[in-house]
């Protein structure tokens, strides 16, 4: 083996990611790509605009260019990229920077302690004793922070979800976890038969409530408030676990895909939506640090295969399993009762 | 614009790569890869060697895999990746753990503060008040860590400094702001007429003393202790002035300057090597994420392009300029006085 031939690049890189995340996440709370939506701005218009002061300012939004979330012109205006002017402007219904500054205020300073949760096996995280939903949402400022995040997320996955499932054959649904409601609002504005809602944690409702009454659908979905580790599941022709099975370790996992399936009428189906490991577990760095992100945050939490799923389901005693890949990291598992 | 092609990968990504910096950071404090040069492990072997709890290893390990810092083979036998055996094996001359040390115990942890950095102008560093580097000192284990982490970015430049600059045309070298002297070690190393040293504050007098002799070389290289704040820069027929003045405000970098060549003889040379922002401020997002670590950790700092560093250099009375790219990131000035 040559060694001068091996060079460090791609260990510099990775080593200093951090910063460019960080980048990102504090143009999301400052309304960088919000403000530049109205119209480009120059430095000092930008400046003004977000309120930063003068020191940082040009070398900040010049990073945000250099990491092609910005464009700037001859004449020195800046104007958001495509993806950013998509998804990173507060006013758009596709809006996704909750989840950005929910890694921000949350993600980023508990993954300081991954190497004492990797020596210990134990969460770094005060919330996360005892159901650490219940914590974290007795806060109203880390609730408004944690559900838009989750709406971000089911943004991001709804579509695929109202296009690749067969909404025809079923009449109502419940998403089990559902934060704003985001999901459920998606599959009723595309299938007017459809109607619903979504269960939660108590201190949710309001936040779901506001929600949909803002995409005007609260009359077809409803919120159904329970504590899914204490009470039985509400009923209806399709249940939805998104996002959630990864929170918990495998008992309380079998066990909520088991009273999903006692929640079902004969016939009835659920989705499970995940970001997935791949099954070889070499290529999938997002899910495998995903259930790293857990050991930090929960009891009990880790991410899995499409495998691992498709084993706990079968167990559970659903059959017709169907996968479908929503984005390049999340996958959905669909099956009847 | 169709808004459908738009995809967010990119920013989930960005969103996310704080993760990956840190899993290779714990990889690295935890000596994963420093085990690994012993030879193949399994998960057990593996878990036993570097001390971690068996909740979060595997994902831990198939992480790095994932992240193509190690490999797996059929039996489930963990090796180092190329780059990993060559760069992150403690034992090797070549290691560059330290700087990821360093990025993990003071970089990461204060970058939390970039939004508050912004805003305020200010750094968010304790430390930074005065001369934020008699500070850090104070502290027997940041200063470990800091010039090791120092050594660790030397070592990667230090090959290119060493074939491309004239040293055949000079006898003697200090290196300004030297840490454990790392770069005037492999200088003298290549070129066996060349005596010298290093500079520093004399809190770093044994961490360069016993690094040097490790390398045998304590005949030729000295330490030479000093405040550059303060006090003149001792004399060489070539000095180096190597990742020092992106820390200072733009009066302490030309002060600096002048001070380098008020101590030249005439002939003599002057090397400055920096991560640099390209002239256009577009594409270097190293450069310019470089410079917000200096508003998040100094004073005044900031990083700057080739172009500035030469303007500076000129009024300075340099002359006969020459530019070299050391790395994909950082680049050499020298001229001569």
């Amino acid at each position: 083996m040559n060694i001068a031939s091996i060079i460090p690049d791609r260990i510099v890189e990775l080593g200093k990611a951090f910063r460019a995340s960080k980048a990102l996440f504090s143009a999301v709370e400052l309304g960088v790509f919000t403000a530049l939506a109205k119209g480009p701005r120059n430095l000092e218009m930008l400046r003004a605009d977000v309120g930063i002061a003068e020191r940082g300012a040009r070398d900040f939004f010049d990073s945000l260019v250099a990491l092609k979330l910005l464009e700037r012109d001859a004449a020195g205006y800046y104007k958001n990229c495509p993806e950013a002017a998509v998804y990173l402007d507060r006013e758009q219904p596709t809006y996704i920077g909750g989840e950005l500054e929910n890694f921000s205020r949350h993600g980023y300073p508990h993954w300081q302690f991954l190497t004492e949760a990797l020596k210990t096996g134990r969460p770094q995280n005060a919330a996360s004793a005892g159901n650490v939903f219940l914590n974290l949402y007795s806060d109203p400022s880390t609730l408004e922070t944690f559900t838009e995040g989750m709406t971000s997320g089911a943004r991001l996955i709804a579509p695929t979800i109202v296009a690749k499932f067969p909404w025809h054959r079923y009449r109502t649904v419940i998403d089990i976890g559902t934060s704003q409601g985001a999901l459920p609002v998606e599959v009723a504005r595309a299938h007017t038969h459809i109607t619903g809602g979504g269960f939660d944690l108590p201190p949710v409702r309001p936040r779901f409530e506001s929600y949909v009454k803002k995409q005007g659908l609260s009359q077809r979905l409803k919120f159904h408030a329970g504590d899914f580790l204490r009470d039985s599941l509400p009923s209806a022709d399709v249940l939805i676990l998104g996002r959630v099975l990864h929170n918990w370790n495998v008992a309380i996992k079998t066990t909520l895909l088991k009273k999903a399936r006692e929640a079902l009428p004969p016939g009835g189906a659920l989705i499970v939506y995940e970001r997935m490991i791949d099954d070889e577990r070499r290529s999938s760095a997002p899910g495998l640090l995903a259930s790293l992100n857990m050991l930090i945050l929960t009891e009990g939490g880790f991410d899995y295969t499409v495998a691992d799923l498709i084993g706990w389901m079968q167990e559970t005693g659903f059959h017709d399993l169907h996968v479908e890949r929503l984005t390049s990291e999340l996958s959905m598992v669909f099956g009847s009762k």
